[in-house]
């Protein structure tokens, strides 16, 4: 079995951690020049490690071992949201980085490798999971041409930057044995648990809706109650009923959340003409997914039949993603190995899983985040947790490429 | 008694609406070029009528019958909120033009005079009421030098447009035996009921409060709920609570809006980590509203225990006024001479008369809005309404006059 290097590994992260930086955490959105030269920095680490890597034309780094047939696929992304933490990612690729290069290093040649990828844009700052689909050939040309951020910036001159670069990585179907991927919880459960590994079972289902109400702007003083088209009280009575509704039909690890509400005119002495509001649910479970998206659209259709007109958009639909038992057998058994009984969570989180699951065996560990933050430049996880992390996640791959 | 020329009435309406005028309503805020405009037109007017007249250095103008040692202060205000209706304010300024003109006209000198008011900035731009507290002696230096429109911009540079004007006109203690303000209803009751004229019984208190909600931003896919401080959740549940509350305490016709609500960060994938809510309630009895206020604050401190914390500014909160029931039946009396059993209202909005009540008999008169609709520049009342409402109104003070 290879033995990974602890030391290096944390010095790796330190290092790509500078490229980017923004005070402790990092900035290196997706085709960002920082985003960029982390890639390339990951090219020259796997080519010095012996692999054969490169960086193609949408940002995708792949790292294959040359002297394999058929490979396990061990990654993540190095990509971040804006001011976002040096983890998120980055822990994934350099663990891969670390397992490939000790492989090499234990020069036992083994017909199945490991190779290392770093998706692009796992952050969907242009398009979300935009390396992985890429990488399955699911991204079309017309996707690109009017793919744009939030700040309304497009993707296509983003990707010009690059363009002389190799065409994209595909999937090499007769290859992969199956993915792996290491990523920090961003929850609080590991923490409140006393818990060092998580096995992933699978990641969680999203429905997200946008709703609008339009009813009337009237003097609020002037007006009696029983006259108003009240577009911001339409919108509590309807936000308060779908938390009722969400308590009563969640499962254990069902969430939601009502992320925003805008009333306009938005001013104390004018009933609200129109409100916005954006919610969205999470499960592993179809069947409460389903159950909760039937009685949010009658919840709905029920409140339209007031004065206030409401409509609803479903701004996303993902389904719950099982990932593979046996390789994340691999994983418990590797832990249980050194000690550690690992818990098994769903991830409530997106991640390029998501896409490889569909293609291939996929599996996901997780470590423990700090005070489960995430999505911030205060993200992080202690030295032994992110090093014990890579020992297990190694020890896994070892038992599967035996196995494979 | 003194006979009001219609068609003169609704030529003065229209012509004063050109001034400043926005599509079907007009722009003319407090003191900008176009309320300026207006202002110098009405003292051209009262002037040509026999009254003695000017604008003084707040914006306030001021039309005084020369001869007579008492009289009846009539008015309103001839400012609008932007892109405002037509008749909100110079509908009441008007019917004094034309009631002081009448009575001059008509050659009957009584002891009992006529003066003609148009208050200042009564829509709030930058200071709520400011002419009618300047006219009263309320307005201190300091309040003038730190007061800002909501766009920021500063009310002492306004003001020095028309530094040059005469001082402030001061309320004559001794000479005024009452107020009279006649206004569209900005609502849409009379129209519902039929009526062609309201006595209105006093002005509704008005409570205002700022909510503001701290919780913590986590991801909402990873954070499990009973983990999380949703400042969103937590002012849903409180707006809901408030809603039902007010159900159970409201009188007849307390009314009330929760006219803003906001969170941040405001995105459908992380928790709420702050929000606010802008709420308001409404009614002519001090009990109701007092009852009102306890109730929400000790909905706001229990909710305050929670993982969120809560903070409450109270931004308003103006009495009820109670209105001259000797000048009302003056009103009443002179509807029913012809023909009309005025209905009995309380005004859901403020207006000048609220401040003039403190210091002398004050009274106010609703016509018609079609469809209730106020502040907006499709606001209007049939000319038959508007001309049948000075007929009423001149009457009136014909009536008052006799018994002063």
């Amino acid at each position: 079995m290879m033995r990974i290097n602890g030391k290096r590994l944390l010095a790796d992260l330190r290092e790509l951690a500078r490229i980017g930086a923004f005070k402790t955490g990092v900035d290196r959105i997706a085709l960002s020049g920082e985003d960029i030269e982390a890639r390339r920095w990951l090219v020259g680490k796997l080519a010095a490690a012996g692999l054969t890597a490169s960086m193609d034309r949408v940002g995708n780094v792949l790292g294959r071992d040359p002297k394999a047939a058929k490979a396990i696929l061990v990654g993540s992304h190095t990509d971040t949201v804006p001011k976002g933490g040096w983890l998120d990612g980055a822990l994934g690729v350099c663990y891969a980085l670390e397992i490939a290069r000790s492989a090499i290093e234990a020069n036992a040649p083994h017909a199945t490798g490991i190779d290392v990828v770093s998706f692009e844009d796992e952050e969907g700052t242009y398009l979300p999971f935009l390396g992985s689909r890429s990488f399955f050939g699911e991204l079309d040309d017309h996707e690109i041409a009017v793919a744009r951020s939030k700040d309304g910036a497009a993707l296509a001159p983003a990707l010009a930057t690059i363009a002389a670069e190799p065409p994209p990585h595909r999937c090499d179907a007769g290859r992969y044995v199956g993915y792996l991927e290491a990523h920090i919880e961003q929850g609080p459960r590991m923490e409140a648990g006393g818990n060092r590994i998580a096995v992933v079972t699978g990641l969680v289902g999203i429905k997200r809706f946008r709703v609008r109400s339009r009813g009337s702007a009237n003097h609020a003083g002037t007006t009696p109650m029983a006259m108003r088209k009240d577009a911001g009280a339409a919108l509590i009575a309807l936000a308060s009923g779908f938390e009722e509704d969400m308590r009563r039909l969640a499962g254990r690890d069902t969430v939601w959340n009502i992320g925003n509400m805008t009333f306009r005119p938005g001013v104390a002495n004018i009933v609200p003409s129109e409100g916005e509001m954006l919610l969205e649910f999470r499960d592993i479970d179809a069947v409460v997914m389903d159950r909760a998206a039937a009685r949010f659209r009658a919840r709905v259709a029920e409140a339209d039949r007031g004065p206030v007109r409401i409509e609803i958009e479903e701004i996303a639909d993902l389904a719950p993603t099982a990932l593979a038992p046996r390789l994340g057998a691999a994983i418990s058994a590797a832990a249980a190995a050194r000690g550690e009984t690992p818990v098994s969570l769903a991830s409530g989180a997106g991640h390029d899983a998501m896409i490889v699951a569909r293609y291939m065996p996929a599996a996901m560990m997780f470590i423990p985040s700090i005070g489960g933050v995430s999505h911030d430049i205060t993200e992080n996880t202690s030295d032994d947790d992110i090093v014990f992390g890579c020992e297990v996640l190694a020890d896994a791959v070892s038992r599967l490429r035996e196995s494979s």
